[in-house]
């Protein structure tokens, strides 16, 4: 794709510095500005190597861009865009990578005026449980999904040009309308992260070290950003308790088989567990 | 230690050959000998070098051992164990490798008469989701937990002996009552995979290509064999019962904060998950 002249990272952490390795390592923008709040950090990455300039001033940092990705937390996601609407030059494309999809979508459009229409949105299912540039990593995209959420009032063109930014980090990309990720996500990422925080906390620490790898394969995204997470929970919230609703379902005909010691019945439903894992892999 | 002059391994498949594979290559037995129920199979594990020798014939494969090893599910460990104390010879060790305790032990002390005493419970804390003796390693014990579990009746060398045979093959040996282990394992093994199974079940197929590591991680205990783990599920019914009462509270914690869009609790349990999480690493 055409490199883009200048994009600007806002919020510089795992997905932003990956972001910004990414598109450095396969020269997809001239220059790659990194906005954030602690200058000794941000100069850190620019003699890394990761930014070419980075500022904390989020209106210099975006003026002359032709590109915003937005990798803040959930919570600051929309006043972040809604800052760099007001900042930047006409035509330049906005997009994100938060968890979460319909509320950042709604209210940007809601409050972005015309210019909203070239924000796209976007989650890319890649990540860590660690946080932090640091841990950022060029090929973190490669191979992964990057869920695209334009909306009715999305221009097309912006919506390509995102999903074509994302194929070109090697990501394999998909549409969906913000209510659909979300109702999906809530699923596939965030009652995941509920149920094996609940199990985490549930386990005294006396028989820890009986854990083996099965406890450590459950509940290992509990070890991520309780404040984070926190955010992604409340904005998807209902969404996330119409899945553990679904689950609670499932976990009730574990529960009833065991107690009639149905060892048919309890069989059949862990099979039925079995058939979905494996069809995943890996 | 001593090298015994033959082990007896019932039941050759990921458990008993590994255990194979780890005493041979220690030389802990001048004699393997595989039991099991398939002559084609055995033989090619004798033909691979895994075992010294193999038979389908319970009594004639243990007629001159001085240490059994009972690696078979847990719903046929009893019968296997009552029926080798039939017919090893005087001062023989038992063990096994089953996933609970309490029910296995209780049966043979109440079944085995005089030579229960030198039964002594085992449950090594390794493994892996796939079965058979063509995933054996010899190392899978190294740097593992095996739990042994004597009794009251429990001849004390005999408890010994077994636990210096895990510690020769690398595990590290926590010793504790079968009460005790089953209530533990309840909540650090069965739990966690009746959580992944149950929510492996509810997500729906057409969504998984949206699964991303939260989920796979989350959920990879459920891809275990349906048949072993009703097995260990109905042997442990009442402890796992308990534990899912116990994680029940947590959830619910959970949801009420998620339902009352009561951020600071909700960050607060999160928190709470990911400090037990992080104390065990990996």
């Amino acid at each position: 794709m055409q490199p883009f002249d200048q994009v600007s990272i806002i919020g510089v952490g795992l997905l932003g510095g990956s972001v910004a390795l990414a598109m450095g390592e396969r020269s997809l923008a001239k220059n790659i500005v990194g906005i954030g709040r602690d200058t000794a950090k941000l100069q850190a990455l620019v003699d890394r190597g990761m930014l070419d300039r980075a500022t904390i001033d989020l209106a210099g940092g975006i003026a002359k861009s032709d590109l915003v990705i937005v990798c803040t937390p959930v919570d600051t996601v929309v006043p972040s865009v809604l800052e760099a609407i007001r900042a930047a030059p006409e035509n330049c494309l906005f997009t994100d990578v938060g968890s979460t999809k319909a509320e950042i979508v709604q209210q940007i459009v809601a409050e972005g005026g015309e210019s909203a229409s070239r924000f796209v949105g976007s989650h890319p299912l890649a990540g860590d449980h660690r946080c932090g540039a640091e841990f950022a990593r060029g090929d973190l995209f490669e191979g992964r999904t990057v869920v695209v959420t334009p909306c009715n009032s999305t221009d097309a063109e912006a919506t390509e040009r995102v999903a074509a930014l994302w194929k070109a980090l090697g990501s394999h990309v998909v549409k969906l309308e913000p209510d659909e990720h979300d109702a999906a996500l809530a699923m596939t990422s965030h009652l995941p992260h509920l149920l094996a925080s609940a199990l985490a906390a549930a386990t005294p620490d006396g028989i820890l070290d009986l854990a083996a790898t099965g406890w450590a394969d459950t509940t290992r995204v509990a070890a991520g950003d309780p404040e984070l997470w926190r955010q992604i929970f409340l904005a998807n919230r209902t969404q996330v308790l119409t899945a553990l609703n679904q689950f609670d379902q499932h976990l009730q005909s574990i529960r009833d088989a065991l107690e009639a010691q149905d060892g048919p019945e309890l069989e059949r439903l862990l099979a039925e567990g079995k058939r979905i894992r494996d069809a995943v892999g890996n």
